[in-house]
């Protein structure tokens, strides 16, 4: 039996190593456009890292910037930044300060002047001003939650309650240039759902907007209503954006490395969002077939796959998606010679856990068992983090300050 | 926009023309051993399709025969046969009844007489003998479908109440030549596990049957306890076995078919057996990758799999599992060019309907909603047939006679 976790760590260090946002952002500056004045403001999960990185590539040329991040997410002051930390996933007072700060320093800038926008996942939360309430925002939330509809309808009204997302914060910005730079942690790299797009044109009308209310019998205050009359940017000529890193990124540095190391790639898919478990059985099945199929030696194949996966509780265990993709696997690839299934989130936090996924081979069935897991079990109990953790089978990396969905592979040796 | 149906029926034709049992077992029929006297015993769901097409062949050889098939699965008499209809899924007095034949049949046999045991899925319900009283079976049954313990695990058990199951009803036979012919409708294809291997020897020790006892806590008969203490047959030295249809064969037609219409095919399971949404959402961010990845014309691919998902029911519309397949990929495939996602059941009847499946592409999502019909929603009410009704996307077989699983498959043309 070949060990392949070397090739697995090599591949996911070199995924994990190339989604870092700060090389992205300074390989982005270099081609920044001329201005008199250049500004910062930087939202997100990986607000502080993106910010460091554009800070030290501008140095001087920096006229002010604000970055807003998570709670415990700076890691300390940046020239000429104010840094603001904020609720995520649900959006506090914090981030209407800081986002009025941000609105305030919008309203300042003019022509010649270049405001360069570093965006991360987290944003539609940390990122946001509105003349409801903050308890009213956070109460209409819970209804679009509840009310059963899609993410894009939730979206049609969520950016009319908003005064920064769908385009309206880059509006605010012109005359000057807006560059945004993004770090995407939407499946699909969809420039205006990625933290709720605050620079990106709008293409939903307010017709649609009073439908939805309608259709989904939402009970809406007077004030909110009138905001849904409002028509969203569709064009906006002052802004520029680009994707500087994604899943796509974290897929095609784990392929260059695999084909270093001797493997066929195969790319499944860049958007697996079906839950974990599933995923974790069709990959083990999928192992089995290939096994039996293709005549050996036939040549090491890596099947490379990226996005986010789902976990429906039910259990009250510890876990998270891809220590749970990796556990859903062991039993199919039980005996398998030379065979591999890891997953890992790129921001190195696999739920409420501080793994940052699972790996599992032919032999971790038998070891689980030995330790006194079934997997089936402990599925049931969503607790794959000690069932992992008693063979080995976690991954951990610590925090890596990037934010782009997880990588998932399996590797026939 | 090609459209790729007329691709889709010869594929799925094809492949139900291929695994229709007939034509299988006759050509196993070829190489039948000499003996003085042939024998035939079928059981199962496509037993009385498998017999019809032994009694062609032997025609006069055959001296008697036993058929034991499904209530309104008859088609009719068979020369020198008697044929007995049973319960499925579960088992009733006439399983018990029918078998006692068959024991009797087995217990006439000597040297130099063949016993053709074909054997299709159902058999595990259908064929069915017992110290036990029919009540306390059912009982028991129910109480290991309750204890949340595997299938490998539940067999270990049923194996041991029953006098036919797990290589007893083949040792029986002894010493007369059997020769067994399955059509296998369990993923993986275990001889040991189809119609729970009436003629396979099996590998299980009562030591393992007693800890399952005391491990799930099941609460037995004095009777039913003593009966655990049996020994399985672990070798059968007159019995030999031959798989004559199973998924893999229905998988190996379609791809031959769609090499013949100029596809590429991938493979990518011979062993689905996950949530038969979840397959839909994959098999459509597959089509979403793979149109980003690859650069227009790439060539026609064909990824084609088997198996049998499974549908969790929360609500109380009518479906299947294969027509959920296509229903949850159409959101998926919207506004794609030139691809196509369906599924069927090589029986012809996915759940509790009159289709085989469905197909949808990328003009599908469309279509539903401007008939109504919003994918998420109708899947949450198990309600995936009307929803495809209504766009012409149901696939219509009627009853096959086969029953080796599923297919589904995923065009890019």
């Amino acid at each position: 039996m070949t060990d392949l976790r070397p090739d697995a760590q090599a591949m996911l260090a070199r995924a994990l190593e190339d989604a870092k946002p700060g090389p992205a952002v300074r390989k982005a500056m270099d081609s920044l456009p001329p201005a008199d004045h250049y500004y910062l403001i930087s939202i997100g999960k990986a607000g502080w890292a993106m910010a460091a990185a554009a800070c030290d590539c501008l140095g001087s040329r920096l006229t002010e910037g604000i970055v807003i991040t998570k709670y415990d997410h700076s890691q300390g002051p940046l020239p000429a930044c104010h840094i603001f930390e904020a609720g995520h996933p649900v959006l506090d007072q914090n981030s209407l300060d800081a986002t009025a700060e941000a609105l305030a320093l919008a309203d300042r800038l003019g022509e010649g002047d270049c405001l360069i926008f570093l965006i991360s996942g987290g944003g539609s939360a940390l990122f946001e001003h509105s003349d409801l309430s903050l308890a009213e925002l956070q109460e209409i939330n819970q209804a679009l939650l509840a009310s059963g509809m899609d993410i894009v309808k939730m979206n049609t009204l969520r950016k009319r309650f908003s005064q920064v997302k769908g385009g309206q914060f880059a509006l605010r910005a012109a005359p000057a240039h807006v560059n945004a730079l993004v770090l995407s942690d939407v499946l699909g790299d969809r420039l205006d759902s990625i933290a709720s797009g605050p620079a990106y044109p709008d293409h939903t009308s307010k017709d649609q907007a009073l439908a939805l209310v309608e259709d989904y019998k939402l009970d809406l205050s007077p004030q909110a209503l009138a905001m849904l009359h409002k028509d969203l940017p569709a064009q906006l000529d002052h802004v520029t954006s680009k994707i500087i890193g994604s899943v796509g990124g974290l897929i095609a540095s784990a392929q260059s490395e695999a084909e270093r190391l001797g493997y066929q790639t195969i790319i499944l898919s860049d958007r697996v969002d079906i839950e974990a478990r599933d995923l974790g059985q069709f990959l083990g099945g999928l192992a089995q077939t290939q096994r039996r199929l293709s005549s050996r030696p036939a040549g090491k194949t890596a099947y490379i796959l990226g996005g986010e996966t789902v976990v429906t509780l039910k259990g009250t265990g510890k876990g998270g998606r891809n220590q749970e993709i990796a556990l859903a696997a062991a039993p199919y690839l039980a005996g398998l010679d030379s065979c591999l299934v890891f997953s890992a989130g790129s921001d190195g936090t696999d739920g409420p856990t501080d793994a940052a996924g699972g790996w599992v081979n032919g032999e971790s069935l038998a070891r689980l068992q030995e330790a006194g897991y079934e997997p089936a079990q402990v599925l049931k109990d969503n607790d794959a983090y000690h069932a992992l953790a008693a063979i080995g089978g976690l991954i951990m990396t610590g925090p890596t300050g990037t934010n782009v969905n997880d990588l998932t592979c399996l590797l026939l040796g």
